[in-house]
Parts: structure tokens; C-alpha cells; sequence
């Protein structure tokens, strides 16, 4: 654990009082000062024991021997940036390697919710995240996931999770709160599970957060918010924010790499000139390729400032409103006495570029280039061996009977660039008693290969919108929330060739045409994240949109709805390892109509 | 314990989906918003289990045969106000008494530091004071005190406290936080005990209150931030207000009885633009006639309005701003789904007359007349046998012995409205080897008689500055801090008569005329506070007011300067029990010069 301020106390007083030497001091810039919102030009900032000792006029009397000193005339001292939520696994990288792809970008706190290694891993899987973010050289605090399975009854996940689990995660020392509350309909309910894991959350005076999908603001709005969550980043309007904000929520606001939910809610700022500290910027999922291509949260900060927030106003939203919301306040988001020396230098206020980043009193980047820190942890081999399946597959485990000439079948609808389906259908001929795909209509298959206890189960259906005209199949064990296996094709003997290869490198995304792997992403730790760099793995993902193209996929981003064809909590139709799911009526539905 | 969120969140997610009623709603107000800072006309709020539930545009759907229902069109809703720091025993009332004066005002959270109870009572007088503040039908949290003594090996007090008490106390379910830490010399200086009390506080997550009673800002300042409070109420500027927001501490804005210190710093906020949320609105200390007279918090507010403040933001300072800052915002300072449901309606934003008051869901006071509530807790015996002093005092005691015909002594000398004392000289005559007093040139005597551990010590000296032109005495066991006796008189056997007249009631404070008792405010409990109504301590302190003038005393409010003239923290000279001190070098001096 890094020392608390009371651990180190003693050595801060003896720094600003002048009687012992600050270990840096960051002499000359412009204090950003999130407290009063002030920018205060010639100001000195001594460090010592990783924390902020003294910040003031002029820090001379600190000054040792052994003093670092950081020149920082004309450029702007800004508090470390701070994501209020967001998912690690998203990234597909372990958090060590997250961290080293955003520690350049400024970000030195993230609030991360390891709800997809839960899913897969359980509690166990949460301590191993947690064990990991400890290790980092930034600050990566963990929520506890609150809702695995996402749709109990509906699915079968890795593991579950229940306000027991809650109860006993809370204890660990980097547990900052419970991670999205997204059984929404159960809070409303009074469901006692989800009520139960709040009260274990709020009797260990920890936030929870929220997560309210739902244009609905009337009674069950109200009565989401009655149950507890503090926090909500499923607005995406600026009444949505209003809404939020005024029951007491903070309205957390996201830039992901999916995510654009900034620029319809900061008007309620900007335009409605509300009291902007109940504001807080997150992204709460981002690609590998964002974050070597575009960013982190310095991206969502000038985002913020391009919508016509004030500079300081913004930084605030990704500093000091964060760690006020997670009552860290006295250790994290500003530049002031006691809290961890978390900084950057950074020579202009809107366009943020991000120059030198110190973490804990050390210099972890400069000029967008990682100084390297040393991170002790290792995921075990256990957490390398969640591809369980009972066999290999083969084409013939995707067979789907039916008798007569045809049938009239339920289709999965892709929709481009969004998180949605369409409940379609389609007549299909049936040939030798098995249905046939209709290439020439964009109907192909998908498969949920069963993976977490080795039941051997294969659910099939049909899925249509990818756009597939060739002989192919694509797998991935990012299946967003269940994680089991996604396997769609257009050719059953490609769909056994993915199926098995993930098998047999313990998780991932591969891409099989004429019978010959044109891409993979290995993804060894719970089939959900690579220990590969950022760039490396960005690369790798890059090379399955490519290959998805070649295969005749033109929508944007299209891996985005291969893993999410699962989801069975998003409308209107989708596929689990119980059936065939509408989830606009929460059952499992026949896969032909009669 | 009034139940937490979670104890009742079910309770409360059925009132706001419409499944269950409400026990209260209030109908059709001006919703102040303190999140957002809007007033939002035409909302109604549904209370249950003493808690919000619904806070929207249209509660009817929680409104049932038993609901009560108010109506409030054309009123604004406020949110319960909240004392951010202050002590009770300023009052001289009980907490219950204390509770009853300030609810018809609109306060129903108070932050309270029993340091004058430690000082006589040690832990044990702050456990009642705790259980007496839970017992109250408003909310009264308890910040330990941190400083008994306050001047240690300047002064013996009745109990001392230090690292092992507080950790002690910060496990009790009423603690908040560390009262405010005093020694600031100790803090700059890295005193053990003072960062281990601090220590013990922030690793309990709670919040340490400060006191930087100083005007320097340089180094000193800065190491005193760095040690860890969080707060401060001594700022009497705007530079010092400035100056401590900026550092991270929140500027607690007092005014008090006899404080002014908002008008000053205020215009931080309403000049110089500064972010307004970390600026909190306190009384510090009141007397029982300003709560009689003037009123509380809603007289702070109306103040703060007064000095250009926007009124939602004033109201923010006195509620969420306080709540946040305490960690409590989730509990307390909005009106928001789950917190207590604590709130004023009042028909004029300016002017805040409070018209009605509803703490935790019952309505508690009506046009200024408190609505009694049942409060279950007795002051136990040995907290009312307090004044232990080792027999009667006789005319003798006061005796100052000296050779030859005169002397040269140092004299304590008063200042109208002010806390520092003058560090004078007198040429004072010696009769039968007896000091005289010289009335003429308004030179008496003072005696601090110990009271706590029977030792039958008195100290004697001089002071000057009250203006007493009869036989008469004063004395009383208020004598901050230490809270010994302090008896100033012209007449040595009033002098004898009043202290031992205090001795039989268990102390107070009394006046004594040419032999006869011509004022007396009786304070049985800890020789500080009385367990009758305000009202009636206001008359009784009013009595002993002009009977202060009676005997030649034109000073405004001099009782305040009597009850001070032992607090060896503040320049220039004091009197303590173990003699005359000069609190410029913190050192006792001879009563007699060279």
C-alpha cells in the first residue's frame, strides 16, 4: 500500500516548515488550482514521501542537496486526471499494461469496475485485479461488481456475485465502492440481492455507483435513486444530466471509445449554468487503439473544453469532483498539502498537451513517452485457463435440424454503431434436414459455445448484418456479460476451426477464412485480456477489423457488435447459453416462429 | 441511532415507485436545489422513515390515507441548516436545551467540539455529551476534542487527552472528526501527540478540524496545512480565507456572538469570483441571548445574503458545502432521494423567516415555536460535582503578601470586545504587609481558585480594564479553558463569599455586592452549563450583565473577558493555576517586578 498522509505527516511538516529537504520541488508554473479555480502564475510545489508537502509563493526553503528540481516557468501545474469509471478489460490489456498506455496521457487515478473478470473468474478473479492495480505506480482504485450474472436466469456465468461477496470485498484496502449498479429493474423492484449489496457498499461508507439505462425519468427513475447509486454515466442528454444531478447523483460523463455522451450533457453547464461540481468526466471503456492513437483522459478533457467548458472547470470535473465523489478529497485531485504528488506539466490549458507526468512524486512521462516503473505481479496460471470447454468441436456441432422445406426463423439484427439489435426473422430453406443459411440475404450463423464449466453446450441461431460473403468464421471469448464463447460464420467448418483455436490458446478473437486463421488476438488471461502493450495489442485488433473486412464486413467498428451479441440486457434479441433471448420481454424465445 | 439509508432504502424505493405511501408529503414548494443551484418552483417531496423518498415534479402517486400532507406553494423548500463548527457549552445549555433554542431557527445538523467538557470531564464528559447529542431530534455529531489541556505545562486541567483517547473516540458511532486542533505550535513543530491525535482521525476516515490562529502565511502556515487539518475558522480576511482554500482546507466563515468574520472573507467568493464550495458558514460560539434574541444559523445566512452573497450559494455554504466537507453528503445538507429528511419552508429567500421545520420526516417547529420532541438522556450525578475544591475560602485566601511599602506588579488588562489581554504595570501600595488594591486607577484583584482536584490552590494577581467602583466579586467556573474558577473582585471577602457560594451550587456564575448575591446563573453540569431552557439562562446571564454594570462596568459584554482571562493560549497575560503567565513566551512570570 503507498503510506497515507498521517504515515508521512511528520516528514511534509518538516519539508514546508524548512527543517528538512523536499525530495522534488516544481519551481515557477502555474498552479491550477481546483479548489478556489484559480490559475496562479510563479508558484513553487515541493514534494516529499510521493506526497505534496508544500505549494506556495516560493519553495526555496525546501530546496536540498538532494533536491530535484523541475524548472516549470509558463507552464501550467494541473492536477494528475482522474476516470471516474471505467473497465480495464475493455482495453483488452492486463491493468499494468493499461496503466503504462495512459500514464503518458496524464491519467494518474482510475476508478475501474473489473465487472467482465468477474464474470468469468468471480471474486477470485476481482482480488486478482485488485491485487494488480495495488502494484501500479498511478492510482487504480477498485468497485466491486455488482451484477454477475448481468441477468440471472437468462444466462450462465463464471461465477456470481451477491451482497455476501460484496460484503467481504468491501474490506480490502483498494475497494473504493460497488461498481455500476445495472439491474436497474431490481433496485426498482426492491430485488433484496441488489438492495442488499448497496447496504454492504453504504454500511462500509463506500460509493455506489449507478447505472441507469433508461429514458424513463417518472417514478422508476426516482425510485433507481431511492435505492442509493450516487453516481449515473448512462445519461446521454442534457435533461438526462439535469435529471441526475438534481436528485443528488453526480453525473458522471463519458468519452469512450464508443462514447460520445459529453457534448449533449455539458450544456447543462455550459447553457444551464448549473453548479458544475456535481460533473464528472469518465470514460468508461476504451480500445487499445484509442489509447495509442487519440488519448485517455486528457482527450476527454479537451473534449470538454472544445464544448465550450471552462479549461479549469474541466480539469475540476476530472480532479477534484472525482475524488470529492469518492471521498478522497484529502488524498487524490488537487495539488494542495497531504494528497499524493500527482501532476502534470503541460505548456497550454485547451489543448492539453501533456509534457511531463508525476505520479507519486516520481516523473513515470515525458513528452508522451512512459518512463518505465518496475510492477510487481504476475497473473497465475489459473487465471490462464478459463477456455473450458468439454471438446473440440466440429462442424457438425453447429448443425441446425428442422424438418420439411423451410422454416420461418428468428434473426439477430445488427445495427451499426449501436449497442441495440433488431428481433428480425427470415424464411430459410432446410436441406438433408438441416436449415441453410442465406448468404445472398446476409443470413448467417452464430453459435454460443458454452466455456465456463464444460457443459458441452452449443446454443445456435442466426444472426444478420455483418455482411459476410465468403467462407468464414469469427470467435471470440469476449462476450460481453457472460463471457462464454461468440462464434459467428458463414461456414460451420470455419466456426469449429475458430471455436477450437481459442480453445487451444485459453481465450481471445480469431478470424478463420477457407478454412485458414487470417487473424487472432490472443486474449490468454480470462479470455478477456492480453498481457501484450497497448500498441501490440491495437495492432492485433487492427488486423481483425481488417480481416472482417476482407470478409465483406463494412460497418464501423463491427468486432464492437460480434461481442455484445450476448449482452442479454440490451433489446431486442440475443443469444445465451440458456437459448434464444428477447430482451425486451426478459424470456428465452423458440428460434422458429411456427 | 436514527436508521442508516440502507436500513430503510427498501422503505424508500416503494414510496417513489407508488407501491407504498409516504408518511409525509409537502406539496407544490420552491425546491432549493443545492446540487444544481436552482430553485425549481412546483415540486413536491415524500418523506418516509424519516428520509426523502421522492423529490419530483408530482408525489401524488405517493400519497396514501395516512400521509400527511403539507402544502407549501409558494414557499421554498430548504434544506435543514448546518452548524459546520461550534461548541454547546458556549451556550451554557445542555445539547437538549442547546437543540431546542436552534430548531425554531432552521438548524437540524450541528457539528459539536465539547472541548470545555473535556477540560473538566475528560473522555468521560465527551461520551455524554455524545450520547446526550444522539439522543436529540436533530442531528448532533461530535468532533473529539484535541486539545485538553490546551497550554500543556502551562495550566492543570480536569482530564487530559491525547492520541489513545482519540483513537478511543473516533470508534463511537457520533464521531466526525477531531474538534479543532488548537496547538498549531505542536502541529508546525511535529509534536508526536499532536500528529498522532490527527494520525488516529484521518485513519479513521474522518475529518480534523483546524484552528491557525495567526497571521502569518509563510512557512508556518503552510507546515501547519501540511500536518494534516482540514478546516479552519480563524481566518479573518480575505487573505486568510483565500490562502486556506487554496491549500485545500475548507474556510469556515463564522459568526457568533461575538464573532465577525464573514463579512471580511466573504468577498472571496462575491470579489474575487472564487469557487464558492469550499466556503462553509459557522457560529463558532453563541450565547444562550443570541440564540434567544437573534437567532442561529438562519442569522448567519441572512448575514451572509446581507454581505452580497447570492442566497442559494449562502444556503449552500450551510448545508451541502458542510455536508461534503464531512463526508456526510449522502446524509445530510440536500433535499435528495435517502438523506434525513430534514428541511425549512420559508417564505422569502433574503430574509429566511423560518415558518416551518421538519427534521428526519417530523414537523419540529411552527412559526418559531419548537414542536416538543421527547428526549431521553439525564446528566448523571458526578457530571453535577464538578467544583472540587478543598474546603471554603475565607477573606485570607486572597491575601498578596509583599515587603516595604510598594510594589511594582503586573496587571492583567482587559480590552473591550476583544480576546488578547495587556500585559500592564502597576505601583501598588503595600499596608501590613498586604498588596493593595487601587480602585481609584481601577486595579483589582483576580484569583484563579483550582476546583478540579481539591489541591486548595489560588492564585492571586492583578487586573485592570473592568471598571468595578464597589465592593463587590465575581466568579465563576466558566474560565476557559482549563476551567478552574476564576474570581475577580474588589472586595477580598466577596471574593471569598462568591467562590464559595459557587463551591455549594456546583458553579455557575455569581455576583456578590457589599456581602449580598445580586446575580447568579446557575451551571450544575460540569460547572459550564445549566439544564434549564435558554430563555431562562438568557435572563439569568442578562441579570448578571447589569448587575456588572451595577458595580461600574461599562464594557459591552464583559462577562466574556472575565471567562477568558485563564486562556493562557492567548497574548498577553494570563492567569492560571500554576501562576501568572506571559502567553507572548508561553512562560509564568512573577506576579512582581523587579
Amino acid at each position: 500500500m503507498f503510506p497515507a498522509w498521517q504515515d508521512v505527516a511528520a516528514n511534509l511538516v518538516a519539508v514546508a516548515a524548512g527543517r528538512a529537504p523536499a525530495d522534488m520541488v516544481v519551481r515557477g508554473g502555474i498552479w491550477v488550482n481546483v479548489h478556489t479555480r484559480e490559475l496562479l502564475a510563479g508558484h513553487d510545489i515541493a514534494i516529499k514521501s510521493g506526497r505534496f508537502a508544500y505549494c506556495g509563493p516560493d519553495a526555496s526553503h525546501c530546496i536540498g542537496d538532494e533536491t530535484e528540481v523541475i524548472e516549470a516557468e509558463g507552464r501550467y501545474m494541473v492536477p494528475g486526471l482522474c476516470d471516474g469509471h471505467m473497465h480495464v478489460e475493455s482495453g483488452m490489456l492486463t491493468v499494468t499494461e493499461f496503466s503504462r498506455a495512459v500514464i503518458p496521457h496524464g491519467t494518474t487515478s482510475m476508478f475501474v469496475d473489473p465487472h467482465e473478470v468477474a464474470n468469468v473468474l468471480g471474486l477470485y478473479g476481482v482480488r486478482l485485479m485488485h491485487d494488480e492495480a495495488l502494484a501500479q505506480p498511478v492510482n487504480v482504485f477498485v468497485q466491486m461488481p455488482s451484477c454477475a450474472p448481468s441477468a440471472p436466469g437468462l444466462e450462465n456465468t463464471g461465477a456470481e456475485l451477491g451482497p455476501a461477496e460484496v460484503e467481504e470485498a468491501m474490506a480490502w484496502p483498494n475497494i473504493v465502492g460497488l461498481g455500476e449498479m445495472m439491474n436497474f429493474p431490481g433496485v426498482i423492484n426492491g430485488s433484496q440481492a441488489m438492495l442488499g449489496e448497496i447496504a454492504a457498499t453504504q454500511a462500509a461508507g463506500k460509493t455506489v455507483g449507478g447505472h441507469y439505462a433508461s429514458s424513463d425519468l417518472g417514478p422508476a427513475f426516482h425510485a433507481y435513486v431511492a435505492g442509493g447509486p450516487a453516481d449515473d454515466h448512462e445519461g446521454t442528454s442534457e435533461t438526462d444530466a439535469i435529471a441526475r444531478v438534481r436528485q443528488g447523483m453526480r453525473a458522471m460523463m463519458r468519452l469512450g471509445s464508443a462514447w460520445y455522451d459529453v457534448e449533449a450533457q455539458v450544456t447543462a453547464v455550459t447553457e444551464k449554468g448549473l453548479d458544475p461540481r456535481s460533473f464528472i468526466l469518465c470514460t468508461d471503456d476504451c480500445h487499445s487503439g484509442t489509447l495509442v492513437n487519440d488519448g485517455h483522459m486528457n482527450r476527454v478533457v479537451r473534449h470538454a473544453i472544445e464544448c465550450g467548458l471552462d479549461p479549469v472547470i474541466a480539469i475540476q470535473m476530472a480532479t477534484i469532483n472525482t475524488a470529492t465523489h469518492f471521498g478522497m478529497e484529502r488524498d487524490i485531485g488537487s495539488i494542495t498539502p497531504g494528497r499524493r504528488a500527482d501532476m502534470i506539466l503541460s505548456s497550454d490549458l485547451r489543448t492539453l498537451p501533456i509534457e511531463v507526468v508525476i505520479s507519486r512524486g516520481k516523473v513515470v512521462a515525458r513528452d508522451g513517452k512512459i518512463v518505465p516503473q518496475e510492477v510487481d505481479f504476475t497473473w497465475p496460471d489459473d487465471s490462464r485457463a478459463t477456455v473450458n470447454m468439454k471438446r473440440d468441436l466440429s462442424a457438425e456441432d453447429f448443425d441446425i435440424p428442422a424438418e420439411g422445406d423451410a422454416v420461418r426463423a428468428r434473426v439477430i439484427g445488427v445495427v451499426e454503431n449501436q449497442a441495440p439489435t433488431k428481433a428480425l426473422e427470415a424464411d430459410l430453406g432446410v436441406e438433408n434436414g438441416l436449415v441453410q443459411m442465406d448468404r445472398a440475404n446476409d443470413v448467417c450463423q452464430i453459435a454460443l459455445v458454452e466455456r465456463h464449466r464444460a457443459t458441452g453446450g452449443v446454443t445456435n441461431a442466426f444472426v444478420s448484418g455483418f455482411g459476410y460473403d465468403c467462407d468464414m468464421a469469427m470467435a471470440s471469448t469476449v462476450a460481453h456479460d457472460s463471457h462464454h464463447m461468440i462464434v459467428v460464420g458463414t461456414s460451420k467448418s470455419d466456426m469449429a476451426l475458430a471455436a477450437n483455436r481459442l480453445r487451444a490458446v485459453g481465450g481471445g478473437i480469431c478470424l478463420f477464412k477457407d478454412g485458414v486463421e487470417v487473424a487472432m488476438v490472443e486474449l490468454p488471461i480470462a479470455g478477456l485480456m492480453s498481457d501484450e502493450p497497448a500498441a501490440t495489442v491495437a495492432g492485433k485488433a487492427q488486423g481483425m477489423m481488417d480481416a472482417m473486412q476482407d470478409c465483406g464486413c463494412t460497418l464501423n467498428n463491427a468486432y464492437m457488435q460480434h461481442s455484445l451479441l450476448a449482452l442479454v440486457v440490451i433489446p431486442e434479441l440475443r443469444i445465451s447459453d440458456v437459448g434464444l433471448v428477447d430482451v425486451t420481454r426478459f424470456e428465452k424465445v423458440d428460434l422458429f416462429l411456427d
